[in-house]
Protein backbone atom coordinates (compact mmCIF):
# COMPACT_ATOMS: atom_id res chain seq x y z
CA UNK A 1 0.00 0.00 0.00
CA UNK A 2 1.46 3.81 -0.85
CA UNK A 3 1.38 5.90 2.21
CA UNK A 4 -0.58 8.34 0.26
CA UNK A 5 -3.72 6.21 0.59
CA UNK A 6 -3.47 6.22 4.09
CA UNK A 7 -3.19 9.93 4.18
CA UNK A 8 -6.19 12.06 5.55
CA UNK A 9 -9.23 13.54 3.72
CA UNK A 10 -9.58 16.76 4.50
CA UNK A 11 -13.52 18.08 4.71
CA UNK A 12 -14.28 21.76 5.43
CA UNK A 13 -17.61 23.78 6.53
CA UNK A 14 -18.46 27.30 7.87
CA UNK A 15 -19.59 25.24 10.89
CA UNK A 16 -21.15 22.14 11.70
CA UNK A 17 -23.49 21.92 8.16
CA UNK A 18 -20.31 19.92 6.81
CA UNK A 19 -21.11 17.16 8.81
CA UNK A 20 -23.85 15.69 6.98
CA UNK A 21 -21.33 15.15 4.14
CA UNK A 22 -18.89 14.04 6.70
CA UNK A 23 -21.37 11.35 7.77
CA UNK A 24 -21.99 10.15 4.06
CA UNK A 25 -18.32 9.88 3.33
CA UNK A 26 -17.70 7.87 6.57
CA UNK A 27 -20.83 5.71 5.45
CA UNK A 28 -19.85 5.17 2.12
CA UNK A 29 -15.91 4.72 2.40
CA UNK A 30 -15.64 3.85 5.77
CA UNK A 31 -11.70 3.21 5.87
CA UNK A 32 -10.83 6.75 5.14
CA UNK A 33 -9.29 8.82 7.90
CA UNK A 34 -11.07 12.52 7.95
CA UNK A 35 -9.94 15.95 9.21
CA UNK A 36 -12.60 17.99 9.68
CA UNK A 37 -12.35 21.74 10.38
CA UNK A 38 -15.52 24.08 10.77
CA UNK A 39 -14.86 27.26 11.14
CA UNK A 40 -17.38 28.69 13.56
CA UNK A 41 -15.33 31.49 14.74
CA UNK A 42 -16.44 32.96 11.26
CA UNK A 43 -19.69 31.45 10.66
CA UNK A 44 -21.70 32.03 9.02
CA UNK A 45 -20.03 32.18 5.45
CA UNK A 46 -23.73 32.14 3.47
CA UNK A 47 -24.51 35.55 4.34
CA UNK A 48 -21.14 36.78 2.87
CA UNK A 49 -19.24 38.01 -0.10
CA UNK A 50 -16.88 36.37 -2.84
CA UNK A 51 -13.94 38.01 -1.31
CA UNK A 52 -14.19 37.47 1.83
CA UNK A 53 -15.34 33.35 1.82
CA UNK A 54 -13.00 32.78 -0.61
CA UNK A 55 -9.88 34.41 1.85
CA UNK A 56 -11.52 32.14 4.38
CA UNK A 57 -11.17 28.92 2.30
CA UNK A 58 -7.52 29.75 1.40
CA UNK A 59 -6.53 30.13 5.35
CA UNK A 60 -8.53 26.59 5.65
CA UNK A 61 -6.83 24.75 2.73
CA UNK A 62 -3.63 25.58 4.00
CA UNK A 63 -4.66 24.58 7.67
CA UNK A 64 -5.97 20.95 5.68
CA UNK A 65 -2.72 20.65 4.18
CA UNK A 66 -0.37 20.69 7.49
CA UNK A 67 -1.98 17.38 8.09
CA UNK A 68 -0.93 15.91 4.49
CA UNK A 69 -4.25 14.90 3.46
CA UNK A 70 -4.65 13.86 -0.23
CA UNK A 71 -7.63 15.41 -1.41
CA UNK A 72 -10.23 17.93 -0.23
CA UNK A 73 -14.03 18.11 0.27
CA UNK A 74 -15.32 22.18 0.38
CA UNK A 75 -18.40 20.78 2.35
CA UNK A 76 -20.03 23.96 2.13
CA UNK A 77 -22.30 25.01 -0.77
CA UNK A 78 -21.39 28.76 -0.23
CA UNK A 79 -17.10 28.08 -0.46
CA UNK A 80 -18.27 25.57 -2.97
CA UNK A 81 -19.65 28.35 -5.15
CA UNK A 82 -17.43 31.24 -4.57
CA UNK A 83 -14.31 29.54 -3.62
CA UNK A 84 -13.75 25.96 -5.55
CA UNK A 85 -12.67 27.28 -8.88
CA UNK A 86 -9.44 29.69 -7.02
CA UNK A 87 -8.91 26.78 -4.47
CA UNK A 88 -8.55 24.12 -7.23
CA UNK A 89 -5.99 27.01 -9.22
CA UNK A 90 -4.02 27.06 -6.14
CA UNK A 91 -3.86 23.88 -4.63
CA UNK A 92 -1.79 20.36 -6.23
CA UNK A 93 -4.27 18.13 -4.73
CA UNK A 94 -7.86 17.11 -6.36
CA UNK A 95 -10.32 19.53 -4.54
CA UNK A 96 -14.14 18.54 -4.93
CA UNK A 97 -17.13 20.59 -4.12
CA UNK A 98 -20.75 19.72 -2.87
CA UNK A 99 -22.12 21.78 -6.04
CA UNK A 100 -21.48 20.18 -8.78
CA UNK A 101 -22.51 16.68 -7.78
CA UNK A 102 -26.20 18.10 -6.31
CA UNK A 103 -26.75 19.24 -9.76
CA UNK A 104 -25.98 16.20 -11.44
CA UNK A 105 -28.42 14.43 -9.60
CA UNK A 106 -30.80 16.80 -9.74
CA UNK A 107 -30.30 16.53 -13.69
CA UNK A 108 -30.94 12.88 -13.63
CA UNK A 109 -34.20 12.62 -11.48
CA UNK A 110 -36.20 15.34 -12.83
CA UNK A 111 -38.77 14.64 -14.99
CA UNK A 112 -40.77 17.83 -16.30
CA UNK A 113 -37.41 19.97 -16.01
CA UNK A 114 -38.27 22.07 -13.93
CA UNK A 115 -35.39 22.14 -10.75
CA UNK A 116 -35.85 24.43 -7.47
CA UNK A 117 -32.80 25.07 -5.34
CA UNK A 118 -32.61 26.26 -2.52
CA UNK A 119 -29.90 27.71 -0.46
CA UNK A 120 -28.05 30.78 1.67
CA UNK A 121 -28.32 34.48 -0.61
CA UNK A 122 -24.84 33.95 -1.51
CA UNK A 123 -25.24 30.16 -3.02
CA UNK A 124 -28.20 31.85 -5.20
CA UNK A 125 -26.70 35.17 -5.54
CA UNK A 126 -23.85 33.16 -7.26
CA UNK A 127 -26.21 31.46 -9.76
CA UNK A 128 -23.83 28.27 -9.50
CA UNK A 129 -26.77 25.49 -9.56
CA UNK A 130 -27.91 27.40 -12.73
CA UNK A 131 -24.40 27.11 -14.31
CA UNK A 132 -23.59 23.90 -13.50
CA UNK A 133 -27.24 22.08 -14.27
CA UNK A 134 -27.35 24.34 -17.48
CA UNK A 135 -24.33 22.65 -18.78
CA UNK A 136 -25.75 19.23 -18.22
CA UNK A 137 -28.91 19.65 -20.09
CA UNK A 138 -29.87 23.51 -21.66
CA UNK A 139 -33.31 22.02 -21.67
CA UNK A 140 -33.73 22.05 -17.89
CA UNK A 141 -35.25 25.68 -16.07
CA UNK A 142 -33.41 26.13 -12.53
CA UNK A 143 -35.46 28.12 -9.83
CA UNK A 144 -33.12 29.57 -7.06
CA UNK A 145 -34.54 30.55 -3.80
CA UNK A 146 -32.28 32.05 -0.46
CA UNK A 147 -33.35 30.96 2.68
CA UNK A 148 -31.34 32.82 4.89
CA UNK A 149 -33.75 32.13 8.33
CA UNK A 150 -33.43 27.93 7.59
CA UNK A 151 -29.45 28.09 9.43
CA UNK A 152 -30.38 29.75 12.49
CA UNK A 153 -33.30 27.73 12.99
CA UNK A 154 -31.65 24.46 12.65
CA UNK A 155 -28.78 25.61 15.03
CA UNK A 156 -31.19 26.39 17.70
CA UNK A 157 -32.29 22.69 16.85
CA UNK A 158 -36.21 23.91 15.91
CA UNK A 159 -35.52 20.79 13.37
CA UNK A 160 -39.56 19.93 13.85
CA UNK A 161 -41.18 23.06 15.14
CA UNK A 162 -44.08 25.07 14.15
CA UNK A 163 -41.99 28.23 13.49
CA UNK A 164 -39.85 26.44 11.22
CA UNK A 165 -42.88 25.14 9.32
CA UNK A 166 -44.19 28.68 8.73
CA UNK A 167 -40.94 30.33 7.86
CA UNK A 168 -40.62 27.34 5.06
CA UNK A 169 -43.86 27.75 3.94
CA UNK A 170 -43.09 31.18 2.94
CA UNK A 171 -39.87 29.98 1.53
CA UNK A 172 -41.23 27.62 -0.57
CA UNK A 173 -44.68 28.79 -1.63
CA UNK A 174 -43.74 30.09 -4.83
CA UNK A 175 -41.21 26.83 -5.54
CA UNK A 176 -44.43 25.16 -5.27
CA UNK A 177 -46.56 27.40 -7.26
CA UNK A 178 -44.03 26.83 -10.07
CA UNK A 179 -44.90 22.95 -10.16
CA UNK A 180 -41.37 22.13 -9.42
CA UNK A 181 -40.78 18.34 -9.49
CA UNK A 182 -36.90 18.03 -7.97
CA UNK A 183 -35.83 20.43 -5.23
CA UNK A 184 -31.89 20.56 -4.36
CA UNK A 185 -31.35 21.02 -0.22
CA UNK A 186 -28.35 23.67 -1.70
CA UNK A 187 -27.09 24.30 1.80
CA UNK A 188 -25.38 21.55 4.44
CA UNK A 189 -27.62 22.32 6.85
CA UNK A 190 -31.04 21.74 5.02
CA UNK A 191 -30.89 17.60 5.16
CA UNK A 192 -31.54 18.18 9.00
CA UNK A 193 -35.17 19.37 8.53
CA UNK A 194 -35.49 17.41 5.23
CA UNK A 195 -38.83 15.69 6.88
CA UNK A 196 -40.50 19.41 7.62
CA UNK A 197 -39.26 20.00 3.70
CA UNK A 198 -40.23 17.21 1.97
CA UNK A 199 -43.94 17.42 3.92
CA UNK A 200 -44.70 21.13 2.65
CA UNK A 201 -42.91 20.39 -0.91
CA UNK A 202 -45.68 16.90 -1.27
CA UNK A 203 -44.50 13.70 -2.14
CA UNK A 204 -44.40 14.59 -5.97
CA UNK A 205 -41.40 16.45 -5.40
CA UNK A 206 -38.18 14.73 -4.74
CA UNK A 207 -35.09 16.04 -2.56
CA UNK A 208 -32.12 16.21 -3.52
CA UNK A 209 -29.12 16.07 -0.69
CA UNK A 210 -25.94 16.73 -2.35
CA UNK A 211 -23.62 15.09 0.31
CA UNK A 212 -24.36 11.75 -1.07
CA UNK A 213 -23.39 12.03 -4.72
CA UNK A 214 -20.70 13.91 -3.08
CA UNK A 215 -19.81 11.21 -1.23
CA UNK A 216 -19.99 8.92 -4.27
CA UNK A 217 -17.98 11.02 -6.39
CA UNK A 218 -14.88 11.42 -3.73
CA UNK A 219 -14.85 7.29 -4.27
CA UNK A 220 -14.71 7.73 -7.76
CA UNK A 221 -11.89 10.52 -7.90
CA UNK A 222 -9.85 8.43 -4.72
CA UNK A 223 -10.66 5.23 -6.76
CA UNK A 224 -9.36 6.50 -10.06
CA UNK A 225 -6.33 8.11 -8.76
CA UNK A 226 -5.57 4.55 -7.00
CA UNK A 227 -5.57 6.98 -3.45
CA UNK A 228 -8.53 4.58 -1.71
CA UNK A 229 -7.55 3.72 1.69
CA UNK A 230 -8.38 -0.07 0.89
CA UNK A 231 -7.80 -0.79 4.66
CA UNK A 232 -9.67 -0.09 8.04
CA UNK A 233 -7.38 2.47 10.16
CA UNK A 234 -5.89 0.43 13.31
CA UNK A 235 -7.38 0.35 16.79
CA UNK A 236 -6.44 3.21 18.46
CA UNK A 237 -5.66 5.30 14.84
CA UNK A 238 -7.65 8.37 15.38
CA UNK A 239 -9.75 8.17 12.59
CA UNK A 240 -12.30 11.31 12.87
CA UNK A 241 -10.14 14.36 13.77
CA UNK A 242 -12.53 17.26 14.26
CA UNK A 243 -10.86 20.75 14.43
CA UNK A 244 -12.65 24.69 14.77
CA UNK A 245 -12.07 27.79 14.90
CA UNK A 246 -14.23 28.45 17.98
CA UNK A 247 -16.50 26.88 20.97
CA UNK A 248 -15.16 23.03 20.38
CA UNK A 249 -17.08 21.82 23.15
CA UNK A 250 -20.40 23.13 21.91
CA UNK A 251 -19.82 21.87 18.30
CA UNK A 252 -18.56 18.55 20.09
CA UNK A 253 -22.75 18.25 21.52
CA UNK A 254 -23.96 18.99 18.39
CA UNK A 255 -21.73 17.10 16.40
CA UNK A 256 -22.64 14.06 18.08
CA UNK A 257 -26.15 14.73 17.65
CA UNK A 258 -25.95 14.47 14.11
CA UNK A 259 -23.04 11.30 13.79
CA UNK A 260 -23.08 8.90 15.63
CA UNK A 261 -19.58 7.49 15.29
CA UNK A 262 -18.80 9.57 18.27
CA UNK A 263 -16.95 12.50 18.25
CA UNK A 264 -13.91 11.95 20.67
CA UNK A 265 -11.30 14.85 19.61
CA UNK A 266 -12.21 18.44 18.93
CA UNK A 267 -9.43 21.12 18.91
CA UNK A 268 -9.66 24.89 18.28
CA UNK A 269 -7.54 26.76 16.24
CA UNK A 270 -7.02 30.21 15.50
CA UNK A 271 -7.88 29.91 11.73
CA UNK A 272 -6.37 33.34 11.17
CA UNK A 273 -2.48 32.49 11.52
CA UNK A 274 -2.76 30.22 8.49
CA UNK B 1 -9.81 74.22 20.82
CA UNK B 2 -7.30 71.20 21.55
CA UNK B 3 -6.79 68.97 18.80
CA UNK B 4 -8.15 66.50 20.84
CA UNK B 5 -11.28 67.67 21.06
CA UNK B 6 -11.96 67.90 17.39
CA UNK B 7 -10.86 63.94 17.25
CA UNK B 8 -13.36 61.38 16.26
CA UNK B 9 -14.97 59.03 18.26
CA UNK B 10 -14.47 55.08 17.66
CA UNK B 11 -17.70 52.79 17.85
CA UNK B 12 -17.83 49.39 16.95
CA UNK B 13 -20.22 46.15 17.05
CA UNK B 14 -20.31 42.75 15.61
CA UNK B 15 -22.05 44.06 12.81
CA UNK B 16 -25.12 46.40 12.64
CA UNK B 17 -26.77 46.48 15.85
CA UNK B 18 -24.34 48.89 17.32
CA UNK B 19 -26.20 51.25 14.97
CA UNK B 20 -28.50 51.58 17.67
CA UNK B 21 -26.03 53.09 19.25
CA UNK B 22 -24.50 55.09 16.96
CA UNK B 23 -27.96 57.00 16.26
CA UNK B 24 -28.47 57.80 19.93
CA UNK B 25 -24.63 59.34 20.35
CA UNK B 26 -25.11 61.77 16.94
CA UNK B 27 -28.65 62.70 18.30
CA UNK B 28 -27.37 63.46 21.99
CA UNK B 29 -23.93 65.25 20.89
CA UNK B 30 -24.17 65.88 17.32
CA UNK B 31 -20.66 67.81 17.15
CA UNK B 32 -18.98 64.79 17.35
CA UNK B 33 -16.90 62.64 14.39
CA UNK B 34 -17.58 59.12 14.41
CA UNK B 35 -15.68 56.34 13.21
CA UNK B 36 -18.04 52.98 12.99
CA UNK B 37 -16.70 49.93 12.47
CA UNK B 38 -18.96 46.76 11.99
CA UNK B 39 -17.32 43.11 11.91
CA UNK B 40 -19.48 41.93 9.02
CA UNK B 41 -17.52 39.32 7.91
CA UNK B 42 -17.21 37.78 11.45
CA UNK B 43 -20.55 38.49 12.52
CA UNK B 44 -22.42 37.34 14.89
CA UNK B 45 -20.36 37.09 18.29
CA UNK B 46 -22.73 36.63 20.67
CA UNK B 47 -22.82 32.41 19.82
CA UNK B 48 -19.12 32.92 20.57
CA UNK B 49 -16.35 32.67 23.00
CA UNK B 50 -14.85 35.15 25.27
CA UNK B 51 -11.14 34.29 23.44
CA UNK B 52 -12.37 34.41 20.40
CA UNK B 53 -14.75 37.83 20.85
CA UNK B 54 -11.79 39.28 22.66
CA UNK B 55 -9.44 38.60 20.01
CA UNK B 56 -11.56 40.24 17.42
CA UNK B 57 -12.29 43.12 19.52
CA UNK B 58 -8.34 44.25 19.93
CA UNK B 59 -8.20 44.06 15.82
CA UNK B 60 -10.74 46.57 15.64
CA UNK B 61 -9.18 48.81 18.75
CA UNK B 62 -6.56 49.14 16.92
CA UNK B 63 -7.81 49.66 13.64
CA UNK B 64 -9.70 52.55 14.92
CA UNK B 65 -6.66 53.71 17.20
CA UNK B 66 -5.52 53.91 13.45
CA UNK B 67 -7.99 57.31 13.38
CA UNK B 68 -5.89 58.82 16.62
CA UNK B 69 -9.38 58.20 18.21
CA UNK B 70 -10.12 60.25 20.89
CA UNK B 71 -12.24 57.48 22.91
CA UNK B 72 -13.77 54.44 21.85
CA UNK B 73 -17.51 52.85 22.49
CA UNK B 74 -17.84 49.34 22.31
CA UNK B 75 -21.53 49.12 20.97
CA UNK B 76 -21.73 45.34 21.83
CA UNK B 77 -23.05 43.42 24.51
CA UNK B 78 -21.23 40.87 23.81
CA UNK B 79 -18.15 42.14 23.26
CA UNK B 80 -18.68 44.57 26.34
CA UNK B 81 -19.58 41.73 28.40
CA UNK B 82 -16.63 39.42 26.91
CA UNK B 83 -13.87 41.68 26.21
CA UNK B 84 -14.24 45.23 27.82
CA UNK B 85 -11.89 44.84 30.73
CA UNK B 86 -8.99 43.33 28.93
CA UNK B 87 -9.48 46.27 26.23
CA UNK B 88 -9.93 48.94 28.75
CA UNK B 89 -5.85 47.58 30.38
CA UNK B 90 -4.20 47.83 27.30
CA UNK B 91 -5.53 50.81 25.88
CA UNK B 92 -4.67 54.25 26.82
CA UNK B 93 -7.67 56.28 25.62
CA UNK B 94 -11.19 55.95 27.59
CA UNK B 95 -13.18 52.69 26.31
CA UNK B 96 -16.86 52.28 27.47
CA UNK B 97 -19.58 49.55 26.66
CA UNK B 98 -23.31 49.40 27.47
CA UNK B 99 -23.79 46.92 29.59
CA UNK B 100 -22.68 49.26 32.76
CA UNK B 101 -25.08 51.96 31.37
CA UNK B 102 -27.98 49.81 30.84
CA UNK B 103 -27.51 48.14 33.96
CA UNK B 104 -27.32 51.54 35.72
CA UNK B 105 -30.62 52.66 34.06
CA UNK B 106 -32.61 49.80 35.38
CA UNK B 107 -31.95 49.68 38.90
CA UNK B 108 -33.12 53.37 39.11
CA UNK B 109 -35.93 52.55 36.99
CA UNK B 110 -37.17 49.38 38.99
CA UNK B 111 -39.83 49.44 41.80
CA UNK B 112 -40.56 45.90 42.66
CA UNK B 113 -36.17 44.86 42.00
CA UNK B 114 -37.29 42.45 39.55
CA UNK B 115 -35.49 43.33 36.59
CA UNK B 116 -35.42 41.21 33.48
CA UNK B 117 -32.16 40.85 30.90
CA UNK B 118 -32.91 39.50 27.32
CA UNK B 119 -29.48 39.06 25.48
CA UNK B 120 -27.32 37.02 23.40
CA UNK B 121 -26.06 33.56 24.59
CA UNK B 122 -22.47 34.60 25.26
CA UNK B 123 -24.13 38.15 27.43
CA UNK B 124 -26.41 35.71 29.46
CA UNK B 125 -23.58 32.88 30.01
CA UNK B 126 -21.27 35.93 31.09
CA UNK B 127 -23.73 37.39 33.82
CA UNK B 128 -22.20 40.48 33.60
CA UNK B 129 -25.80 42.82 34.08
CA UNK B 130 -26.14 40.31 36.89
CA UNK B 131 -22.90 41.64 38.22
CA UNK B 132 -22.65 45.16 37.47
CA UNK B 133 -26.70 45.47 38.74
CA UNK B 134 -25.34 43.11 42.51
CA UNK B 135 -22.93 46.33 42.67
CA UNK B 136 -25.65 48.77 42.42
CA UNK B 137 -28.11 47.23 44.08
CA UNK B 138 -27.70 44.11 46.08
CA UNK B 139 -31.34 43.88 47.24
CA UNK B 140 -32.28 43.85 43.02
CA UNK B 141 -32.61 39.78 41.15
CA UNK B 142 -31.89 39.66 38.03
CA UNK B 143 -32.97 37.19 34.88
CA UNK B 144 -31.12 36.65 32.45
CA UNK B 145 -33.27 34.99 28.91
CA UNK B 146 -30.82 34.13 26.21
CA UNK B 147 -32.75 35.22 22.75
CA UNK B 148 -30.32 33.56 19.88
CA UNK B 149 -32.94 33.83 17.03
CA UNK B 150 -33.61 37.64 17.56
CA UNK B 151 -30.74 38.74 16.13
CA UNK B 152 -31.61 37.01 12.66
CA UNK B 153 -34.92 37.76 12.16
CA UNK B 154 -33.68 41.22 12.91
CA UNK B 155 -30.91 40.69 10.17
CA UNK B 156 -34.28 39.61 7.68
CA UNK B 157 -36.36 42.91 8.35
CA UNK B 158 -38.81 40.72 9.99
CA UNK B 159 -39.23 43.64 12.64
CA UNK B 160 -43.06 43.09 12.75
CA UNK B 161 -44.16 39.64 12.19
CA UNK B 162 -46.03 36.91 13.56
CA UNK B 163 -43.42 34.78 13.02
CA UNK B 164 -41.42 37.15 15.28
CA UNK B 165 -44.42 37.30 17.65
CA UNK B 166 -44.34 33.45 18.22
CA UNK B 167 -40.22 33.51 19.27
CA UNK B 168 -40.77 36.21 21.20
CA UNK B 169 -43.50 34.63 23.14
CA UNK B 170 -41.63 31.70 23.19
CA UNK B 171 -38.39 33.38 24.91
CA UNK B 172 -40.71 36.04 27.50
CA UNK B 173 -43.67 34.10 28.94
CA UNK B 174 -40.96 32.78 31.96
CA UNK B 175 -39.44 36.54 32.13
CA UNK B 176 -44.04 37.53 32.47
CA UNK B 177 -44.49 34.93 34.75
CA UNK B 178 -41.61 35.99 37.28
CA UNK B 179 -43.36 39.75 37.32
CA UNK B 180 -40.55 41.09 36.12
CA UNK B 181 -41.25 45.21 35.86
CA UNK B 182 -37.89 46.53 33.77
CA UNK B 183 -36.14 44.59 31.38
CA UNK B 184 -33.48 45.12 29.48
CA UNK B 185 -32.38 45.17 25.77
CA UNK B 186 -29.26 43.65 26.06
CA UNK B 187 -28.17 43.48 22.79
CA UNK B 188 -28.17 46.22 20.21
CA UNK B 189 -30.56 44.63 17.60
CA UNK B 190 -33.09 44.33 19.97
CA UNK B 191 -34.69 48.11 19.85
CA UNK B 192 -35.49 47.54 16.50
CA UNK B 193 -37.95 45.03 17.73
CA UNK B 194 -39.02 47.65 20.56
CA UNK B 195 -42.47 47.23 19.90
CA UNK B 196 -42.84 43.50 19.82
CA UNK B 197 -41.60 43.08 23.13
CA UNK B 198 -43.47 46.21 24.68
CA UNK B 199 -46.73 44.62 23.53
CA UNK B 200 -45.79 41.43 24.59
CA UNK B 201 -44.38 42.52 27.87
CA UNK B 202 -47.22 44.93 28.54
CA UNK B 203 -47.60 48.27 29.51
CA UNK B 204 -46.79 47.40 33.04
CA UNK B 205 -42.85 46.21 32.12
CA UNK B 206 -40.19 49.19 31.13
CA UNK B 207 -38.23 48.49 28.88
CA UNK B 208 -34.75 50.15 29.02
CA UNK B 209 -32.84 50.21 25.93
CA UNK B 210 -28.98 50.79 27.05
CA UNK B 211 -28.24 53.28 23.90
CA UNK B 212 -29.73 55.91 25.48
CA UNK B 213 -27.99 55.88 28.39
CA UNK B 214 -24.55 54.78 26.78
CA UNK B 215 -24.27 58.54 24.75
CA UNK B 216 -25.47 60.27 28.30
CA UNK B 217 -22.36 58.77 29.51
CA UNK B 218 -20.24 59.33 26.84
CA UNK B 219 -20.75 62.32 26.82
CA UNK B 220 -20.63 63.12 30.36
CA UNK B 221 -17.12 61.57 29.86
CA UNK B 222 -16.33 64.33 27.28
CA UNK B 223 -17.14 66.70 29.45
CA UNK B 224 -15.39 65.58 32.64
CA UNK B 225 -12.15 65.17 29.75
CA UNK B 226 -12.55 68.71 28.40
CA UNK B 227 -12.52 67.19 24.98
CA UNK B 228 -16.29 67.58 23.85
CA UNK B 229 -16.14 68.90 20.55
CA UNK B 230 -18.01 72.46 20.77
CA UNK B 231 -17.87 73.54 17.19
CA UNK B 232 -19.88 71.63 14.45
CA UNK B 233 -17.64 69.73 11.89
CA UNK B 234 -17.08 71.84 9.18
CA UNK B 235 -19.06 71.39 5.81
CA UNK B 236 -17.33 69.01 3.62
CA UNK B 237 -15.87 67.62 6.74
CA UNK B 238 -17.27 63.79 6.87
CA UNK B 239 -18.44 63.68 10.12
CA UNK B 240 -19.65 59.98 9.96
CA UNK B 241 -17.56 57.06 8.29
CA UNK B 242 -18.21 53.66 8.45
CA UNK B 243 -16.17 50.86 8.32
CA UNK B 244 -16.93 47.25 7.64
CA UNK B 245 -15.06 43.73 7.31
CA UNK B 246 -17.57 42.74 4.29
CA UNK B 247 -20.45 43.35 2.25
CA UNK B 248 -19.91 47.63 2.13
CA UNK B 249 -22.78 48.28 0.44
CA UNK B 250 -25.44 45.61 1.90
CA UNK B 251 -24.33 47.31 4.99
CA UNK B 252 -25.23 50.74 3.73
CA UNK B 253 -28.65 49.73 2.68
CA UNK B 254 -29.26 48.53 6.30
CA UNK B 255 -27.63 51.48 8.22
CA UNK B 256 -29.82 53.97 5.88
CA UNK B 257 -33.05 52.11 7.18
CA UNK B 258 -31.66 52.81 10.76
CA UNK B 259 -29.74 56.11 10.51
CA UNK B 260 -31.81 58.88 9.19
CA UNK B 261 -28.49 61.22 8.58
CA UNK B 262 -27.35 59.19 5.22
CA UNK B 263 -24.91 56.72 5.42
CA UNK B 264 -22.39 58.51 2.65
CA UNK B 265 -19.19 56.79 3.02
CA UNK B 266 -18.91 53.33 3.63
CA UNK B 267 -15.19 50.58 2.81
CA UNK B 268 -14.55 47.78 3.75
CA UNK B 269 -11.55 46.61 5.48
CA UNK B 270 -9.53 43.28 5.78
CA UNK B 271 -9.63 43.30 10.10
CA UNK B 272 -7.84 40.44 10.16
CA UNK B 273 -4.29 42.33 9.48
CA UNK B 274 -4.78 44.50 12.69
Amino acid sequence: MKRENGAPIGVFDSGVGGLTVAREIMRQIPNEKIIYFGDTARVPYGSKSKETVTRFSRQIVRFLQSFQVKTIVVACNTASAYALDELEKETDIPIIGVVKPGAKTAVQVTRNGKIGVIATEATIGSRIYSKYIQELNENVTIYGKACPLFVPLVEEGLWQDPVTDEIAKRYLTELIDIDIDTLILGCTHYPLIRSTLGRIMGEKVTLVNPAYETARELRELLDKKGILNEEPPELGDNQYQFYVSDGAEKFKQFANSIIKYGILSTKTVNIEQY
